[in-house]
Order: structure tokens, then sequence, then C-alpha cells
């Protein structure tokens, strides 16, 4: 396949423009798009004229390029993601319905946490997530739902590299993560107070699919102080469980079936 | 840039791999994908690998290949149909709550309608919409809508065409369907029985976006014989209205503000 100089495949340079796009800068000129991918203008040129002609992109009504609607016909059609939200989508309302929080659901992906949906609750707490963002695995209660169900050499991974610390109570040494996602297994929750946003307590519940193996993590954000664990889990377990057997898991596991006094 | 014996571009070789899935074929083994897309097995296998290589596409469990999470990322993050159903969203929502009924989004795309959002509701309507999906401009409420609010050019455009006819109902000749686009536009929406499956009707109202222009069809789909204009339309009215001032709409048109008596 021909390589461009710097030895980058022409499908990774496709991509790349594809994925200098975002909720930021959902269009951009061709000039501001060859700067911000470091692609020479002329070849940017040439490599958008082909994604327009294949409508991956679009053109704006000041000629500036933006996403097409195709791009995302294509990668909904046939894709898990969009399964596994729309079979999740009416538990979701019915968690938000009750807890009245910021509600979401996130996979994991490249070692990310990789939010696919979020329902949002206007006048509640700060939210950063968002549809298609990206948030570390170590530092929100999905990422750590999704790492306590992970296989032994995936934590030994994470756990072996120097994790960010983002606020005070982002938990980063190796035992005491150890420890916390020990806790996570054995209550069949993660409730974590402003471990990346100081503000705002993340609380999370694993989501099995067939075979019983953890799929995804259902959360509901809420103000650090306004944790209310006896109302919250029971609600967050139960949809799960209801996505869980949407997805044909068998027998979702009653993990953490009681939530601790005091807790 | 590097063409096949056939003179295809390697984007568009690319976009015809992926094209490949879809709901009912949501993963593939090479050979069967090489099958489904007419590339022989060989150029399939370097294409798959490179699509791998960039998380384009996933291998499954047995082999098989699938589209990559990494794929609706790419697509979802500065997509405008990702920020629109995110936004219209909580007001379906709202319809399908008031009204019980499925209720979709959909966006004309070329030329067919193209659904992105879809909530479904237990034991309705036989619904065929899927997100993601397409259905036809002139055999759904929705396009009907879409195409009523179109430009005059690209009515006549589709107006000159064969139109297929799906059902005893589906209106194809060029006269009835320009009375039907007129009386969709001066009553503010569509309510068409049977016109694409004989046991539901589609009842659909724009919703606009800034500059007023008609970006999307929001729609409820109802066992024939059921139709409740009187309570459906003035709830779809209201949503869509919210959706448009979302949108950036200035001031939404009160277009067919009254339901006929007797409709």
């Amino acid at each position: 396949m021909a390589n461009s100089p710097s030895g980058d495949s022409l499908l990774s340079r496709f991509v790349t423009i594809l994925g200098a796009f975002d909720s930021h800068r959902s269009s951009m000129t061709i000039s501001a798009l060859s700067r911000r991918v470091g692609i020479p203008l002329a070849t940017t040129h040439r490599l958008v004229g082909q994604l327009l002609g294949e409508r991956l992109l679009e053109r704006g009504a000041e000629g500036e390029v933006r996403l097409g609607v195709r791009l995302w016909e294509l990668a909904s059609r046939g894709s898990r993601t969009t399964d596994l939200r729309e079979i999740a989508l009416p538990f979701m309302e019915d968690v938000q319905t009750v807890v009245q929080q910021h509600t979401t659901l996130s996979v994991l992906d490249s070692e990310n946490v990789l939010y696919i949906e979020r329902l949002t609750t206007k006048g509640s707490a700060v939210n950063i997530t968002r549809i298609a963002g990206r948030l570390p695995i170590h530092a929100c209660s999905s990422g750590l739902v999704l790492l306590a169900h992970s296989s032994s050499e995936f934590q030994d991974d994470v756990l072996s590299r120097s994790l960010m610390r983002y606020t005070e109570n982002t938990v980063t040494e190796p035992a005491s993560l150890r420890r916390l996602l020990a806790e996570i297994r054995m209550l069949g929750f993660a409730s974590v107070p402003g471990i990346i946003v100081p503000t705002t307590t993340g609380i999370a519940v694993p989501v099995f699919e067939a075979g019983d193996r953890v799929i995804a993590a259902l959360n509901v954000i809420v103000p650090l102080g306004e944790e209310d664990l006896r109302a919250t889990v029971p609600a967050l377990k139960t949809a799960a469980r209801g996505i869980s057997r949407a997805l044909g898991a068998q027998r979702p596991r009653d993990i953490g079936a009681r939530i601790r006094p005091g807790s």
C-alpha cells in the first residue's frame, strides 16, 4: 500500500483526518485541518477530496468541512455499540427518572473508558462525560468497575504504570488500588468521591453480556455530599440486571447484594 | 492514489468493506466478507488487516470480524448527528411517555430518510425503522415531511422518478404527491396510513434548525385505525418546537397550528 514520506499508510492518514473532528471542533477549513493533523496542505486537500467523494466528510455552508452523516451511518448500522445503547436506553431512562441525576453507559476500549450514552439532568452535578468521549480507567467510577472485572493480566498492566493524580482523592498507589478493586467486586458497585472532579461522586455498577462477561458500566454522577447509596445502588443494580438479561446474560450475578451498613 | 484493477480507489474499497456490515450481519468471516463485497479473498485479507490495524474492525471470539468501537467513536465525536440526537432525546422521551407509541427522529441523506434515533414501545405497532436504517422518502411520513419542506428543485427531481408502490396506499403519481405535500405544509404534519406497511400509520412533524431550515422529522408509528391525531399531533408539535428552539431556530414556525375539524 502506498505510504506517505513519513511511512504512515493511506488508511492511517484518513483516520487521522477523521479523528481531528470533535465536539469542540466539529467543522474546519482545510487549512486549519492541515495544521491540526500535521499533513501538508496539498496532501490534505487531496485526501479530503476523496473523503468528500465517499461522503465521509461533508462541506458546510462556508466551504469548511465536517464529518458526513454517511460516516455515522457506516459506524452505526452493524455496530455492537449501537445495539448495546439501544438495549440499555429504556433502563437508563428508568434510572434517571428514579435517581434524578446524570446517567451514563460506558465500555472499555484501548484501556480507556469510552462513554456510549449519557442522559443529562438539568441543574444537577458537573458532568464532564460526553457521548464518544473518554476518561482514564483509574479516575472514574465506571473505569474502576470495568477494571475490577478485567483479567488479572490487564489489571497488572494498568497498575504497573504511572497513573495520573487528578485530585487528592485519585487512587494511584498500586496496593491501595488493588484493595479498592477487591472492594468493588465484593460490593458489586463503585462509589468514588471526587477522583477526577472534586465536586462530584460517581457511582457505577457492572453490566453483563452472554457468557456473564462484564461488557459495560452503568453510572450516575451526583454532587459530592449528596450521595444516597441506599437509594441509588439498588436502582442502578436493578437496571443493570435488566440490561444484562436483555443482552443474554444467563443469570446476572447477584454480587454484593447488600450495601454495607453505614455506607 | 493506487486504484484496484476495477478502478475503485482504495478508500472506496475500505468503505465497501465497512458498509457490508449491518444489524443482520454484524460479524462475518473474511471469506464471507470477500464474497459479499465482491473483492478477491487475498485483497480482502489485506484490506481487513489494515482496518484491524486502525481498529476500525475488530476480531470476534471465533476469528470473524466486526465493526470496531473506534469506528463508532470516530463517527460520533464530532458528528452533528450525535449532537442532534442528544438534543432531541429528552423531547422524544416526552412524546413517548405521552403518546405511548414508537417514536423516531430522522434526517434526509442522499434522497433517503435516515433514522438517527428510535424509542420503541413494547406491544405497540410493527416498527420497521432501525437506528441508522433507511426508508424511501415517498413511502414514510417522515420522508413526506422532509420532502414537503425541501427545495422545489429537489421535489421536482424526486417526483420525476418512477417511485416504488409498496402498498395500495403508497402515493406515487406526481400530481397526487404534490397535493399531499402541499397539504402537509399547510397542516404542519403528515399522517399517512399504511403507505409502506399496511398495518401502521406514521405521523410526523418537521424540526427546524437555526435559520429556520427543516433539519429533521419527528415521528410516531401507531397501529392502523388507532390514530388519535387530536392528541398525537399537539404532542409531536410541542416536542418539535422544543427541539427546534434548542437547535437555535429563532422562532419555530407555527405552521398548521390547528388540526382540521374531523381529522
